[in-house]
């Protein structure tokens, strides 16, 4: 917990915040704050900076925000498809999207995925939102990801994707991972500042009649590298090749 | 599992290997394999490629290899150094690992670690070894990585480090991720084919003494990005980020 997140819902006026639950307990037994200290602290969707500790027991942690300023977004903003995983996965795609800057997350049904992980209780917003703010408190920042499910290929892709009001993105900035191919990122990703899209496949690969749908719709194959990835790391590894490309302009 | 792992100790003989543990069942059950069908394996350590399922019951299953070659090393040859994390992370930093091809692994102490993790019965090579053959079957290779632990930081460094043989590794391939500096992995990684030794740090990072030492020994720091990531997450993160450098000559 890099940085403590609070909400609305924390909120006791006056700039304070009462905090109850595992993030009171991170501050007394992790962190082994005593009232005073100054703790990292953002509101969700919101600013973040210094809260210092007013009162600290054992059921309860008051703190008062000192310094809160809105952090600017830095490009790129990207955005992932990925194909539903397992619910154990899902929760580490969840976190470390939320740790990584993802802004939004499309989760659709594609061949390979099993029809049961439709009916994981992880897909309800209240479940599956521990797993983003983990992530944001881990990443240290505070903007959650948009989380959307989708339990059909071909509509989402032909009817929703188009629809979608993605600013400035255009069909050069939708990339797919496939290991058969020998392009790299930076070979096909040179518009710096361009809201990004990358599909990620499912466990066994998109099958070819997606891929070619994708590539109809503009996606463009790249090579992650040499390893057969599991989900959660190609997620990992994507994002951080992004971030490699973003520091070299 | 995308490439199934054998050893000696399954061998029946005449190329032949019987698999009667989690690798039958995931044959059964995932690959829903009858006999005649043919499957991807590698021999631990050794060489890979097909073979053909010669029997097949509730208990057992008998295969037999058809063609095993020797998969040639692709440089560069990565090792890790990692803050011994604590034992649910461990397993999972052991499975990227694997996965994407470290030679070797050296987890030692550092200020932040907790001496506990030091207990954890994972550390046992017969409890490390399965979460490392994991790696394997889903990177698709067979080598395993050498693993090692140091109960102590500096003599781990002073010692033990001058005097492993790293054959062709010299000073300019060590490296240590850190947010704190601007530079990246391209700016400082140019020699392709070297031996690269990469230094991660526990949760809350290496102490000021910890990094100066490493310095002191030609360890060149760099940014992952913006992120602050979870330990697992930047082991697969620094490993794509060399990846993307390495397909980019």
């Amino acid at each position: 917990m890099n940085l403590v997140i609070i909400t609305e819902a924390d909120s006791i006026g006056k700039g304070c915040y009462r905090l109850a639950d595992k993030r009171a307990k991170h501050i007394r037994t992790v962190l082994r704050c005593q009232v005073g200290d100054k703790i990292e602290v953002g509101v969700l969707n919101g600013p973040q900076g210094i809260a210092q500790i007013e009162k600290i027991d054992d059921n309860e942690i008051v703190i008062e925000c000192l310094t809160l300023k809105l952090k600017p977004i830095v490009p790129p903003v990207v955005d992932l498809i990925c194909a539903l995983p397992r619910p154990q996965t899902l929760k580490k795609v969840l976190t470390i999207s939320a740790t990584m800057g993802v802004h939004r997350l499309d989760f659709v049904r594609s061949n390979r995925v099993e029809k049961s992980f439709f009916h994981s209780p992880v897909l309800q917003k209240e479940n599956y939102t521990p797993f983003l703010i983990e992530g944001l408190s881990q990443g240290k920042h505070t903007r959650l990801p948009e989380v959307y499910i989708h339990d059909r290929f071909k509509p989402f892709f032909q009817d929703t994707l188009p629809k979608l009001n993605r600013g400035e993105m255009d069909l050069s900035c939708r990339l797919l991972p496939d290991p058969d191919v020998s392009v790299n990122l930076k070979d096909i990703h040179n518009s710096t500042n361009n809201r990004l899209l990358i599909a990620i496949g499912p466990e066994g690969g998109w099958v070819p009649f997606e891929i070619e749908l994708m590539e109809s719709l503009g996606f463009r194959r790249f090579s992650l590298g040499r390893w057969v990835l599991r989900v959660e790391t190609a997620v990992a590894g994507v994002l951080s090749q992004i971030e490699l490309v973003r520091m070299m302009k």
